[in-house]
């Protein structure tokens, strides 16, 4: 049992704050013999990194990720995999009016109340600087899994503005800062996210996350579902409060004829399903359908606009919270989410062979 | 590690399956000396049972619970509390029919895929019956939280038909067959609920969970996170496809103003926070508010609707599947749904005390 | 984390105590499709039952073991399996002296102070009788490892007196009342025990159990180590006091020439070991040679020779504990310690197979 | 589940060869607000730390730590600690003879056969150089403890050399290199050790671990034994063959009325204890008594006498392991000892408070 490690069979624990000298996860149970270097785990690092546009943080974190166990001649040697980035722009004088407020929707009162103390400088723990280690160790789990599974993450709902699924296409999440499938709603996100960024706001979204290739009988019956995994992966994501498998919530207004997804033989032998509302996940087990999770992240908390709140000494008082923070975090959250969503699966491939060999 | 385990410190581990002799529970990690019989856990499993309107399955299950260890003398002694349900209405001969056909929407195709057998009278451990357990060991959990922490739910949804909160009252949850605070809403559903049954057809739900009482400082800041626990916890339960916290899934569509819950000392020193979009809980550490969530359940799976599906030998087919169904499963996840938060903070409440005394 | 909960994948969670209705186990990550009967479980649980020599317990317990879920149509579905054992004979009544005295030697005193209370009837969960669920579950982990698997165990010192090596045969321990490889020193043990037992005395042991066809590769080089892990196995028996693997303590007094285990090839390609000081485990990994393990257990506690000790409510006395005990409770460990050797095994068969297929 | 994390709330992940740049430990669950810093880790490690006398290997290793992480203006906050120590002298050219060959007692075929492939540069994770970061995790673990709780250990055999109990006294350990408590046999061990090391020979020793001021009721009645995480702690050190609580394997030779400690009243209407065969745990569960465990450390495996082995082709082969080797590894045992008694001591206290407040 521990608070910092995710997974079981396939398992990670991250350690370090924003403003301390390196933040770093170790990532035990890889199995023996796989080609992992860093340029592996960088390219997706890259992706999440801020700064490059706009519309993320201008902080500048290189995250560089350096490997400085379990790999040995270019494969992974089954031991444990320790990852380490280096803090390089810290700037804690950002922080200072934060020691003594705290910030509404931050955890700031949470955190103090619990621990008795914190570490202001930049959120200790809190910061969603430590998703670059999900990142990393996401990284990792893609190779457990092999080629043979896809994962892929896009936005698909920033603010109250959705994507038209009609539009959508997976590889236009390349082609705009958004990781937004669909083109034409990208354009229109630019502009709306400049006002909302010019106005000291910020706003939600929704990310959704699909996995192709995952083979039908990984997880369990009860409380090693998958989707019960899945939730708490996505739900541990900073700034995450609601996560759907399939239909999700609108599930609720279905009718149990629509929401059956019918199952027919291909010529090939192999079952297909008509339709896919479970999401890929039926009784907490992969169908060898798409798994398709989606989530939503809360809007930035640190903006620009004066907020009321109180001091660490039980006084009445207002915050604005300068610094350079994105007007959209969940932009940022789909890296993440596809991270999570890699770690997840790989350590149920483990633990279904493990059981069923 | 165990599928079939939930929790760390207060843990649970069940077993059995609807067909089998028992079905059974061990509840494991209870702090010792506390007062504990049978009608305490009874209660809430009476509230579970089914058959008690129309609206839910006419099978008869008494689901009388025994303790057969870790109570002596009327109180806990720290030791494994094991909880056995015998199971005394099976009648295997109704599920005839889907030994040999993959029940769309259910876990048989899945199961089978993954043992390479299957337990096919009544869903084996993918029977809902299984959540009787999670009700009872929900039992064990209130005594551990004691009469500070006061976990109420009800049904906010049905079909496409929502509560209307400003008729909301959670005392009325005990006035209606569907736990639904809103009196209004209750009757409406019944003639609803009605149509939908003579019709064969099934329909989902949305069911709410909030506890009051909570302190501040239950959680942890990373995978430990109170909520992260939360969304596993439903999201195990049978049938359930998305899982909200707080303003869930809308916090996507709100501004970084709007969703900032604002604090604000109140006379006696303590802090107050002026609205709840976070769900109590921040940072993944209880805030001291109401800890709010929300899950949505799908319709129910065996409905008399014809469905195509193929059999175990690989033959395109259609099913109908008759037996006792209830015509909104998420009904009765209205106890289980208390029961799981009760668990939840029954562990979280433990493993801050270990670590912060 | 369970402290009534032994393994990780291959696990079992142990409940009840000798005075309650009955005691059981939960069976975890049993993998489908082994065929698995009530008889299967039962032999081992024979051979550790009391009452069939006049050198154990009287009391007559049959310790009839029933399988109430996790086996369909005579094989594993690959959930939990509960095994349950009834209590017949408790005889409370024999108890009622140490209800207010802590017996020296016992938990008693440990239990009441931990605890705050304790069930004083045969001494709650620290009875001895928890260990034949540890039978029943190695009865499990037998099937799981197969017949290539060979698992046995004997005494190999009974008080003082210490087997002939040169004329130990494990088919020996078959032909006497104490598990002896010895023949001879079946014989002599047997007026040695009588004159302990009409003495009021007991006495202690070693026992030695030997595992055959254990591949090379199981385990792990740090915490994960095969021998931590039997270490922990056989030290959590009840009155176990020393754990010895391959040489054990006397590998102190070695040089280093002589306890390298030299290697050699086979003229088929395999690789053998000259002698076998390791006792099977170099690095914490097997190394296909026989597992080999040791454990000390002390006498029996329960003696009619009186010894001076305090009651619960703080006064000096003395104690005669009298009732139906065993004079060398070592004797039964033999069948427990071959349990938890096929226990720790089956765990770390599927722990290899998951992290390295 | 994790092959390289030790402990349930207390528990710490270590990573690291012994010829990478750096190894490390990631410990978590540390309580909040201890003031921990570098030195106070320093001084556990220095006292390990090889090369301060001719006894040791002759390897530079400054072993100085750094803290990365979870200490805030002197104090823990809570997160998890990460402790780094970078290797600084690695001379991998002194191990390219054992790059094709199986050194005997080590763990080199075991490793390979396991993994497909091995780190042959100083063993990889086998490398007792893993010994210092549990070293350091016992400094932390120590100030989780306080001051009331002491932990000493000493070496009490070497080769078939013991002590002279009449002899022995604790503070003597810091007068020898040998942390031995008879300062008579310290002066015999020195010119005895120095005939083995010119003989290019190797010894075994046995190592006393003694904690004073442990309350009484850590520890749990089945598988959270105190005495069953001891002996899963020591028996994971490197080379470890044996464990013992207590009177050890000797308790097998004892009569019940010799075994069973009497206790008796103190005046303050404390209890005491008459004599301490059970090593300070009763029933699993510490008794208040003294903590008392010994552990067999098998010779050091590298040697200059030459071996019979096999080479990775399968070739029969010798092997002289030249290099700066112990020629008693027990001696570096004693810190070890000590850091994973306090790191089991301090995962019990969480644990005891976590459910027994």
């Amino acid at each position: 049992m521990s608070d910092n490690t995710f997974g079981h069979l396939f398992r990670f624990t991250t350690w370090g704050e924003s403003h301390g000298p390196a933040i770093g996860a170790v990532v035990d149970g890889v199995p023996p013999g796989l080609a992992v270097n860093e340029a592996d785990i960088q390219q997706w690092l890259d992706k999440r990194r801020p700064g490059q546009s706009k519309y993320t943080t201008q902080r500048k974190e290189p995250d560089q990720v350096k490997i400085l166990s379990g790999v040995f001649e270019g494969v992974t040697t089954g031991t444990p995999v320790s990852l380490l980035i280096e803090n390089v722009d810290q700037r804690s004088r950002d922080y200072g009016d934060i020691k003594d407020k705290f910030r509404p929707a931050h955890a700031d009162y949470t955190y103090h109340m619990k621990y008795g103390l914190r570490d202001y400088r930049g959120g200790g723990r809190s910061s969603a600087r430590e998703t670059a280690l999900r990142v990393a160790a996401g990284g990792i789990a893609r190779k457990v899994l092999g080629d043979g599974i896809e994962i892929r993450g896009g936005l698909v709902q920033m603010g109250p503005h959705v994507v038209d699924r009609d539009r959508c296409n997976w590889d236009e999440t390349a082609n705009n800062p958004f990781f937004c499938p669909d083109p034409v709603a990208a354009e229109e996100w630019a502009t709306y996210l400049d006002g909302v960024r010019k106005d000291g706001s910020s706003v939600g979204a929704v990310i959704e996350v699909v996995a192709s290739g995952v083979p039908v009988g990984w997880g369990a019956p009860v409380y090693g579902k998958l989707d019960a995994d899945l939730a708490a992966a996505m739900m541990s994501i900073n700034a995450v409060k609601g996560v759907e498998i399939g239909s999700g919530m609108a599930s609720a207004a279905l009718r149990g004829e629509d929401n059956a997804d019918e199952m027919a033989m291909n010529n090939d032998g192999t079952v297909r399903f008509l339709s896919n509302h479970a999401g890929g996940v039926l009784g907490g087990i992969s169908s060898g359908q798409d798994v398709v999770v989606r989530f939503a992240v809360k809007p930035t908390s640190s903006i620009l606009k004066p907020r009321r709140t109180v001091t660490v000494d039980g006084q009445d008082t207002e915050i604005v919270t300068k610094g350079r923070h994105d007007p959209c975090v969940g932009i940022r959250g789909v890296p993440v989410g596809e991270a999570m969503m890699a770690c997840v699966l790989a350590d149920h491939m483990l633990r279904h062979r493990g059981q069923c060999g």
